[in-house]
């Protein structure tokens, strides 16, 4: 009889993500899943993948459903969170994978989001100092964005150690479609993405305030862009050097011992294929010989590491268990 | 501490999923791993996604190194396995992904293969009828072609229940690209393979016979297409109809239980996406309104169902574990 | 000055391909393409790999503003053509790249389209027998179906020529995406399609009755199957053979001298990469060694010699101009 | 009967996109094509895309077979164009497409490639101030690399302006596989590569001393990617900006006119989808709201206006023929 668990809004990708860690976790089992419009579905039906989760219907997704659960993980879109996050028992945990929680500033939030600033919960990123107790002791986490973990991974020591420069990081980082979620639009459909990429977003991407605030930087570019994959993000991250470390170094030292944080043997670069599946961030770093600049490339699967997996391990912290449980650093490769 | 286990051959991609699925293993610890041009790197660099056994340094392949192991996976070229096995102790238990073992007809090997037959060892097939308990009461088990997994399940069946006609099966079925191993060919390249579908081995494919000899059809053509994707099988298996059975209604009373093979829901037909991963073979079937023929199209991921993790469930029965041990049949998807 | 010609649905992919066509035609000028949605919208916002057009402005799909054109190129969806046709002047011709006008029984339409049979056009395959002639002597001309061309060019000579059986022919073809149109849905996201294989309307395709009609096939079994790429069509057709005849030999003298229908030499098959972009089917035959069966393969690009570039090679021969204007054999790969 | 040019190295990618420029080119007639390992196959069997030149046979790579053309061709392996170029007579024409004689400082040349610096000669692309008339007034012409000509459009105007400061460009481009080149490696496998965004030569790129030359950049950081498609670039070019000048009006222009390089509409982003198969750059830039930084990203088709297409272009100018000719600016999508 596991910790009973909750997933509202199932039936979009990090949902169905949810739904296979779960139904693959040796502590967690699913109480409910809901969805809108396909509430009333099987997960079957929804997510023909989740074979072993194939006969349970999604229920509408309402407070009263999920009230009696250990804890709840909320997938829905970005500002429908807090409404639903208020209706909830104080006694149900809640993990968050949208962005409706992860903002300091009032003003961050609403320059990129519709509606009123929700307020801040504690920020889901355990490899960040001392985040993993504070994780532990709440019963409010708001997971990160799947862009701001890759970079915000590759960046905050460097800063942190004085070694780069926040004032001048520049950031060009490329997702896989489901990253863009399941909504069905024109752009995303696969005739117009196989062989293509995109950029998007160009000079104004809303997890810019929230690396800046994970990572210290003061000024910052990204340039997002489509890539035509279905998981995955590469992020190249460059800054100016502050002083002769190593970057490398001050990375493996950031993340030694860390389980689902690697940087890679010297020489051997991130792959988004090594991580796909996988609860796990792979990381290198060099000195550019012309320019100067640190470059830091950095891999992730968007819905496991930059979504589903990161929730889970939260989760797993939140609830007491051991912080792997139900994940693996094992990608799933060709 | 584990049932100590070997793969031989461990570069390729039937190797490396066999080290992914070990790692993941409760009961199994890898004793060693081998491979040939790759023998003396580091797991992590050869397969950097299984990130829990990157440290460990391949063997060369040789019997000495395999000897003291529970079992052993051979996951060698087509041809070069009896002469390993035929040096390894009674005692050690072998399972062989390769085709050494699987043809029953000293001609059907001639035929395709190179070199004379070796013989004739249990085939590593645990859904057909009897075949499980022979596999649990065998130390030499020879795994089936990834064509032959997926072409079989389908068919099988309605063979033996007399429902199709075994005289005029035609079946066309396309893979991904893992199928055709990691040997650098320029037709294998990813220019070369995106965007493109092309059939191969028209005509004369040397899996027929083993289909044959799985389901009793007499006369087969089987038309097999290599397709832009790294991983999966599509298999459309068309046959004469002998009585007015509902064919998907044989196929759900055959497989009513097994963990790894489903029939989906009537109307809904397999994706190779649902299967990634999964040690999984997905059934659906229906009667064509025209001709009348029965179409039954199975989907499995071929470095799975089609190969290690076949040999992980034929383990499992030789080593009276639980079959489904270490095996899942979700998928991941996107 | 060139012939005025018009393109009525300019906003989808078949559209989009008539555009591109045109615009580097050495006869004709494009009066005027339409919309639905999109009327009122530039080509290069639309389309914008059209970069020649990209200040042209859709028109609103209307009798009125195609009514003066020469020529008018219908790219509607399925049953929409037959009303609008019917209001344009007898002295416009017209290319049908829908289905309203292909079949000759009212019955076979019915079966599988809404509304009433609109009636038959003289059905746009130039290369069947006779059919270049009455292309040219007809104002009115009914485009094949995508899968129609594919299965028709590899199976109406074997049939002719009595080699195959037409009681027996099966066939499994599988498309690219743009087949499936530009109309935003789920299953075709790119999420969804890249690294998956699935099939649909299995057993029932609106495609065989015009296969039927086109070939003289009494019995077909058609599967049609999802592939994740783009472009391109790679058909198997497989029959039972009537004679001894090598249908390589049989396919070879059929399209002697065709300047888009091309027999590879003996042991090449054909790639669908080959014809991308290019208005050419890749034809290969054998025998199958097991079952004896006849075995052809064929490859088009969908949206060219599937849709746009055969609308375009009908045109030509409608309007006296050389039947190859503005079209080339060449495809663009890798 | 047209202007006789040969292509030596015909068997490659570049190759092989020259030779289907070549055979829909109205004043150019393909001389002679050789090959190296492919000596003695047809075109057919190499490239069989290019239809119109199935039957024409490779010749050996040699001074010789190729001194009676016009113009020539070079689609060789970088370092090796000098050797041959040197043999050629000075009344033919040449176009390189390697590396060899596109830098000045002979420090550049030995810091990235083997040999001995072989020279400068003129640079090939037109669309620098100044460049068109130098290029028709050569016999000898080094084509750009392909990064290299994304780059540069994207950023030679703007620092030519005062507008970009030079001090400090960071880029990251991510290519498809074919600017990899035909031969067979692992890495380049298409099991590997699909699914997967990985780079390359980080730190340390050949292409950035051709591009600071091009550009007037002083200090340029360049990340290379490759992504997961046959074809294509897109480069992200960041630079901090010296004025409050709108870097989108100062592209248009400076290429208001070009038929070859088009700055797209304000808000509309390139997709290298776009430029498939076209000798065309699409290009958009904006001012980064967060850090101030310019941001201008640039597509192209890599085999075209970054090598082939850009080959033609130069000889059109050599050879006195319209700049456009056997040229088209519109791409084949989706």
């Amino acid at each position: 009889m596991g910790i009973r668990v909750a997933v509202a809004g199932a039936s979009g990708y990090a949902g169905g993500e949810l739904l296979r860690l779960i139904a693959g976790h040796p502590h967690l089992e699913l109480a409910v899943a809901t969805g809108f419009a396909q509430a009333g579905s099987k997960i079957g039906a929804v997510h023909p993948h989740v074979r072993s989760l194939r006969d349970v219907v999604l229920a509408p997704t309402a407070p009263g459903v999920l009230a009696d659960a250990d804890l709840v993980f909320l997938a829905l879109p970005h500002g429908e969170s807090a409404a639903l996050a208020a209706q909830l028992p104080e006694s149900v945990k809640v993990v968050d994978i949208g962005a409706d929680f992860r903002l300091k500033a009032a003003a961050d939030w609403t320059r990129y989001y519709p509606g009123p600033h929700a307020g801040t919960w504690t920020y889901g990123l355990p490899e960040l100092p001392g985040q993993r107790e504070r994780i532990a002791a709440s019963d409010r986490v708001a997971n990160t964005g799947c862009y701001a973990v890759s970079v915000t991974l590759a960046l905050a020591p460097l800063i942190a150690a004085g070694v780069a420069d926040p004032e001048d990081v520049v950031v060009v980082a490329a997702s896989g479609t489901s990253g863009a979620g399941r909504a069905a639009k024109v752009h995303l459909l696969a005739s117009e993405v196989m062989g293509s990429l995109s950029p998007y977003k160009v000079g104004a991407h809303q997890h810019v305030p929230e690396i800046k605030q994970a990572t210290g930087a003061t000024s910052l570019s990204m340039t997002p862009v489509l890539a035509p994959m279905p998981r995955g993000i590469l992020a190249t991250v460059t800054a100016r050097p502050l002083t002769g470390a190593d970057p490398r170094e001050v990375l493996a030292a950031a993340y030694d011992g860390e389980p689902f944080v690697q940087v890679l043997p010297e020489g051997q670069w991130p792959h988004t294929a090594s991580t796909f599946g996988a609860n796990a961030a792979h990381l290198q770093a060099t000195v550019d010989v012309d320019s100067g600049r640190i470059v830091v490339v950095s891999a992730i699967d968007n819905l496991v590491k930059g979504a589903a997996g990161q929730a889970v391990q939260n989760a797993n912290l939140m609830l007491g268990l051991p912080e792997a449980a139900g994940l693996t650093a094992d990608g799933i490769a060709p």
